[in-house]
């Protein structure tokens, strides 16, 4: 296995929104790093700050050490990895790979079988925290796979996170991720109705916030996404199709277990009516549309 | 109508878990305190402290300037403003009453009317922040009712807690007190179907809880109530028969506004299953049980 250190070759797959300023952490903390994305352009930054440009996730993980990747959909991560062109094609035996995409457990658990037939080990890494998390590196970096490897290369993810957990086998950063994503789910349908609520019933919602804030009530929907609501900022944020790719993993996973979750059933429905209102790109808080829809109030 | 000073005489009526505290509190600042509750042992401390004890909520209001109530069920507020002997009966024109329970807001508004009849002006008042916020004072107060009253009265409440927020006209005490229940109630949905995702997925709960505690999923459900969940602590908190009165009263007002608020509904099935196994007076987090049950895992 690799050992992390200064001359530890870094490759990056993956340079959107998040990406880019998580590649940034470690090519500003002096790693040689090698990078590649399917939009070419939303790599330029980097390259002209000093990443070489590769063709392919192979062609990264040929040049790479350690290669780390986020992308968007389940789909994407098994093409990047198990694809013709993919991570595994071109990783050297020793080599670790550390997927941040938010994708499924089970697909990372197949990743990481893959990996352990050509002698690479594979993590799952997934992170919160959004856009701002990544710039300021306090994401919260939620780790499964092989322990040995996962705490070799916590020092690498410390550069990005302010927060670095191991989780478990492989598939347990994913399922630790269901886990929030579950509870904001909670908490967005909480917030939304309880907003909804106090103007039917006439309040003036800043001041009701006021009173309920900081109690037993709280939580960062209340006190981040509830001012957008109210400032009719609904475009801003995270992504309503990211976070319904997210309920959807967390959905199937729970099917396969047989586990009933009742109001992450409810909350996907109500996104998926977000959704079918033109919201798939909005921010999460725009649950307030399908509320407001069913409400014959929009 | 009274301006309050340091001779006011207060009447307090209800002296529970919370009462007991709020009203030390005022006999505490050196006022010339009636008390009564039902069971009058629960009165016993405060007499002991200087209260002076009467029979019936009318013979307190005939005793007082202003009167406080904070009782258990709508009933119960209703028959001590409304009976035979209640506060309506006794209270001299020009006082004033001011109920902190939580109860329905369109019984806030019936006794504000009828309280205005005989001169007297009638508040809503509830607070959150339990029993440790009473002991404390560091309840968050919604006040409803005429504003000049309500502004009137604000430094005795400030004896009693932290927040005082005037929210508008007769009930909307209440109804921003239902704001605060409607996302308690996703919160708790959220927080224990996380939780019970993680079990079955083999996830240490602990280390998970420290992976997505402090970020988008924060909320004072996963800080203060997954703990006691893990530790097996359910009989603690705020009873579930009283977390279900006040979702009863929320989708109530909301029928009679024709407002939908699926996830609130939800809660409050998932809570009904609570008391059907027993739970009605164990505390909030035991909304894990029906979790539990529906999955087969009780």
């Amino acid at each position: 296995m690799v050992t992390p250190d200064k001359n530890t070759r870094i490759g990056w797959i993956g340079t959107g929104v998040m990406g880019q300023w998580m590649c940034r952490h470690l090519l500003n903390a002096g790693f040689e790093t090698s990078v590649f994305n399917r939009t070419k352009a939303k790599s330029q930054a980097l390259i002209g700050e000093g990443a070489h440009w590769r063709e392919s996730p192979e062609a990264v993980a040929k040049a790479s050490d350690i290669i780390f990747t986020i992308v968007g959909f389940p789909e994407d991560v098994e093409a990047v990895y198990l694809g013709e062109r993919g991570v595994l094609a071109g990783a050297n035996p020793g080599a670790i790979v550390v997927d941040m995409t938010t994708t499924a457990p089970s697909l990372a658990q197949t990743i990481a079988i893959a990996a352990q037939k050509k002698g690479i080990v594979a993590l799952d890494a997934p992170v919160s925290g959004g856009d701002v998390g990544a710039k300021n590196a306090t994401l919260s970096i939620m780790l499964g796979g092989d322990e040995e490897t996962a705490l070799a290369i916590t020092p690498l993810l410390k550069i990005m996170g302010k927060k670095v957990t191991y989780q478990g086998a492989a598939g347990s950063g994913q399922h630790t991720k269901m886990c929030n994503q579950i509870v904001i789910a909670g908490t967005m349908i909480g917030m939304c109705e309880s907003l909804i609520y106090g103007h039917k019933a006439g309040l003036d919602l800043h001041v009701m916030l006021k009173s309920i804030s900081g109690g037993a009530a709280a939580c960062w929907s209340l006190d981040n996404l509830a001012p957008r609501i109210l400032n009719n900022e609904l475009s801003t944020g995270f992504f309503v199709e990211h976070f319904v790719k997210d309920m959807g993993i967390a959905l199937a996973e729970a099917r396969q277990m047989q586990l009933a979750l009742p109001g992450l059933a409810l909350a996907n429905q109500l996104y998926q009516s977000v959704i079918a209102h033109g919201g798939a790109r909005l921010g999460t808080q725009s649950l307030m549309l399908a509320l407001r829809h069913l409400n014959h109030m929009a």
